[in-house]
C-alpha cells in the first residue's frame, strides 16, 4: 500500500500504551454504570439528517453526512437510496431519544441506561476538542413523569467514577434552570432565554462586558447587577439558597428551582461529600434542558472546559401521544483522556496484556512451551510465547521493551520464572504459580516528567 | 422530536437483554485475546478513499463517502476540507496496516494487536450481513518476514473463544493458497488465480458447473477433473497430504504448501483437537493472502456461511522500504450474533445489570436505602433504590420484570433479602451479604422456542 500515510487533524488515535490507559478508564466507568443499575445499549452510528437537524440550534455545522460511494458518483449526491439523507450522529442523546420511541412497549420504564459509543462532529479541532471522540452517557428516562431523586442521582455517579481517575480533583458544578428563569422573571426581565445566553458569557468575558451586554439588551443597571450577582453564588453547601434570598427576589418559579437544588445538594452531601458544588452561573447551551444541569471541571484545569455535562429535560422523546421525561449526564471520555494523557502523563503500566514470556530454548521446544502457556493461560494469567529461540538474553529484551514483567524458562531442573524487573529467578509450578495481583493485568502510572 | 422513528434496514440494535447477551460475547472474545497477550488499539472510523479503494478489488461498490454536511452545501460536495476525500472503514485490516506504517518506529514488532469495532458497508443487507456490523480481529506483524508459527497460532485463539460460547459446533477451515497453486501449476494452469476464482464457487454452483467453467477457461476434460479432485480434500488429520501425493502432481510450490499446512495443523491436534480442518476448497476471495488462509463454519449452519475468516498476507503494509508481512483472523461478531439471537434464541439472563433492588418503605426512607445500596456496591453487588414508594408488591414487580433476583428490605427486625424467585426471605447483614456468584452479573440463557 503506498499511499502517502498522515494523521487526520481531529481524529487521534492511541499507542498501545496508552490505549492501555483508556480501556482502564472505560472499564471503571463502565464497571460503576453496571453498580448503579443501569443496562448498556449501543446505537447505530447513522441518523436521518432530518432528526440530526432537529435539535442542538447550529448542530448543522457540525453534522458529517454518510452516502454511498458508489450511489455518489452513479446517481443523485443527495438522498440515500433514494430514502434518507443520514448522518453521524454528534452525541448519543439524540439516537437515544429515538431508541426509546422506536422501542416504546418494549422497554421496561423507567428505563436506566448507558451508552458508551463514539459519536462525531466536523468541528475545528483544538485541544480537548475532536471530530470523533467517545462519550458515556447515563440517562433514566420515563414515561409522562420523572422523579426528581433521579436529579440526585446521576451525579453521584460520576463522582464515583471521578474518584477512581487519577485526576488532581474535580467539581461537579450544579444548577437548576428554574432559578435564573424565576430570578429573571422576578425582576421583571421577560427574556429568560437572551438573558441566559449572555449570562452564560461570565467566564469568557468577565462581568464588565456581560453587564453591557445585558444593558444592552434592555435591561436596567440595576437588574444587569442583580443578575450578575445571582451568577456571582456558589456554594459547596446549602448557603446558596440564602444568598439568594438576600438579594430580595421573589417569585414561585424561582422558590421551585431552589428547593429542587437544595434536594438535590443534599443527597450530594450525604453521599458524595465535597463532589457536588451549588454553581448559579453555569446554563448549558443546549435548549431542551428544563431543570437541574451540570457542568464538571477539573481542578487546576478550569479552563479545559467542562469535562463531563448533562441536565434534565422533560420532552427530548415523543411519539405524539407520550412524552418522555429523563436526565442524564454524558462524561467526554476523549475529552477527559486529552487532558489526562498528554497533560498529567497517564499511561498504561505496559504496553501489552502479556504478563508472562514463555522462553525458548530451541524452536523444537514451541509446542512444549505453547503447552506450558495453555496451562498458564487456562489459569487467567495472559501469556505468550517467544517469538523465536534467540539467546535468551534477546528473548529477555523482548520481555523487557514490553513492559512483560515474568520470563518462564523449562530447565532440567525443573520449570524456573525470573521476573525480570529485579532479576530474581525461582523454581514454579505450571500448575500453580500466579504472579502478584497487581502483576497480572496492565495497570495505569504516571510518566515521569 | 416528532420525526418519524423507522429502524434502518443493515443497521441492527439490540434491547437490552440481548445487548447484555452481546457484552457477553465481547468480553469472551477480549479476554481471551489479552490472554494471548494480543494488544489492544483503536483506529479512527474514516480513512481516505484513495486509501480504501486501494484495496480489495470491488470495495468501491461498499464505501461510505463522509464530508462535512455544511461543507457539502456551501462548498464543493467532493473533497473533505480541500484535502482528502474520507470513507467509513470496511474491515479492519486496512486501517491497521496504515496504523502500522503511520506508527512505524514507535511499535515493538513483531507486534500482536487486537481491534474491536465497528465497520460499515452499504452492500444490501440480508441475514447476517448488515451495513454496519462489528468486527473482533488479531494480527501479529513483523518487518520484513514473519515466522511461520504465527499462522497456527492465531486460529487456536479463535477456537478457544468459539469453545466458551453455545454453538453446536464449529469447524475452522484451514488451507494454503500455495497447495492449489503450487497444484495447478504441476497440471501445466498457468492462470492461477483465474482457476482459483471457478473452484471457489463451488459450494455455490456445484462439481458441474465448475466443471464446465473450467473447461471453458481452457483447462482440458482430465486438469479439471484433477482440480475437482484436489478441492474435495479435506481431513481432520494429516492424511490430506497423502491424498493430494496420490493425484500424482508434483510442483515444488505444493510441496512447500503442503509442508506449511502440515505444521498448522499438527499445532492444531495438539492443542485444540477437532477445531481444524485441513480443507483444500478454500480459497478467500481476498488477493491480499499469500498463505494459510481460514474460514470458521458453525456445523449445522454451514450455509449461513463463514463467521470468522482471515489468513496470512506478504506486504498488505510497506513504507516504500520495508514490508510488513503479517497473519490475522478477524471474527465477525454482528454476524455471530445474527446466528447465535435469532436461529439459537440466545439473551441475556436479565435486562438490566441490577443484582439487587432495595425496597423502599416511603419516599422519606430514600436517603437510608441510597446509604444501604452504596454500601452493597462499596463490595461489588450492582444495586438500585426503588423508583417510588409504591406498595412492595408493586416494587417487587418492578424487580421480577428486569429479572433483578434480589429485592431488600429494611424491617423493624433488621435487614432483610427476598430471592424472589424462591420467595425466599432472610435476614441479611449489609456489610456482608453476598449473593451467589452466578447471581452477581446476568450471564447469557437460551430462549425456551
Amino acid at each position: 500500500m503506498s499511499t502517502k500515510v498522515a494523521p487526520l487533524s481531529g481524529f487521534p488515535e492511541f499507542l498501545p500504551a496508552d490505549r492501555i490507559a483508556e480501556q482502564h478508564v472505560l472499564d471503571i466507568i463502565r464497571r460503576t454504570f453496571e453498580l448503579h443499575g443501569f443496562a448498556s445499549i449501543e446505537t447505530r452510528a447513522v441518523e436521518p439528517v432530518e432528526r440530526l437537524l432537529g435539535k442542538g440550534g447550529d448542530a448543522d455545522k457540525e453534522i458529517y453526512a454518510v452516502t454511498r460511494l458508489a450511489a455518489d458518483r452513479s446517481e443523485a449526491s443527495s438522498g440515500q437510496d433514494g430514502t434518507h439523507e443520514l448522518g453521524l450522529h454528534f452525541d448519543l442523546t439524540v439516537p437515544f431519544a429515538r431508541y426509546v420511541v422506536e422501542n416504546a412497549g418494549r422497554l421496561q420504564l423507567p428505563f436506566r441506561r448507558y451508552q458508551i459509543q463514539k459519536v462525531w462532529r466536523g468541528e475545528r479541532p483544538q485541544e480537548g476538542r475532536y471530530r470523533e471522540f467517545t462519550q458515556a452517557d447515563i440517562d433514566v428516562i420515563d414515561a409522562g413523569t420523572l422523579a426528581p431523586h433521579y436529579e440526585a442521582e446521576v451525579p453521584l455517579v460520576v463522582a464515583e467514577i471521578f474518584r477512581q481517575l487519577p485526576l488532581p480533583g474535580f467539581r461537579i458544578q450544579v444548577n437548576n434552570r428554574k432559578i435564573p428563569e424565576g430570578f429573571y422573571r422576578g425582576i421583571g426581565l421577560a427574556d429568560v432565554a437572551g438573558t441566559l445566553r449572555i449570562v452564560d458569557k461570565l467566564d469568557k468575558i468577565g462581568p464588565d462586558r456581560v453587564r453591557s451586554a445585558l444593558v444592552e439588551a434592555g435591561a436596567s443597571a440595576e437588574q444587569a447587577a442583580r443578575c450578575l450577582a445571582l451568577a456571582e453564588i456558589r456554594s459547596e453547601d446549602l448557603s446558596f439558597v440564602d444568598r439568594v434570598r438576600a438579594l430580595g427576589v421573589s417569585h414561585p418559579t424561582l422558590t421551585e428551582g431552589l428547593q429542587a437544588l437544595s434536594a438535590v445538594m443534599r443527597v450530594g452531601l450525604d453521599l458524595a461529600p465535597g463532589a457536588l458544588v451549588a454553581d448559579l452561573r453555569v446554563a448549558r447551551g443546549l435548549d431542551y434542558y428544563t431543570g437541574t444541569v451540570y457542568e464538571t471541571q477539573i481542578v487546576g484545569h478550569e479552563g479545559y472546559g467542562s469535562v463531563c455535562s448533562g441536565g434534565r429535560y422533560d420532552a427530548l422523546a415523543s411519539d405524539g401521544r407520550t412524552t418522555y421525561p429523563g436526565v442524564g449526564i454524558s462524561i467526554g471520555v476523549s475529552r477527559l483522556l486529552g487532558l489526562l494523557v498528554p497533560r498529567l502523563g497517564l499511561t498504561g503500566s505496559r504496553s501489552t496484556p502479556t504478563c508472562v514470556l514463555v522462553a525458548l530454548p530451541a524452536e523444537a521446544d514451541r509446542a512444549a512451551a505453547m503447552r506450558t502457556a495453555t496451562t498458564l493461560r487456562a489459569r487467567g494469567i495472559p501469556t505468550e510465547v517467544a517469538p523465536s529461540a534467540d539467546k535468551f538474553g534477546k528473548q529477555i529484551r523482548y520481555a523487557d521493551r514490553r513492559g512483560i514483567p515474568y520470563v518462564w524458562f523449562a530447565t532440567a531442573e525443573g520449570d524456573q520464572v525470573k521476573d525480570i524487573r529485579s532479576g530474581e529467578q525461582t523454581g514454579a509450578d505450571v500448575a500453580s504459580w500466579l504472579p502478584p495481583q497487581e502483576d497480572l493485568h496492565p495497570g495505569i502510572r504516571l510518566r515521569p516528567r
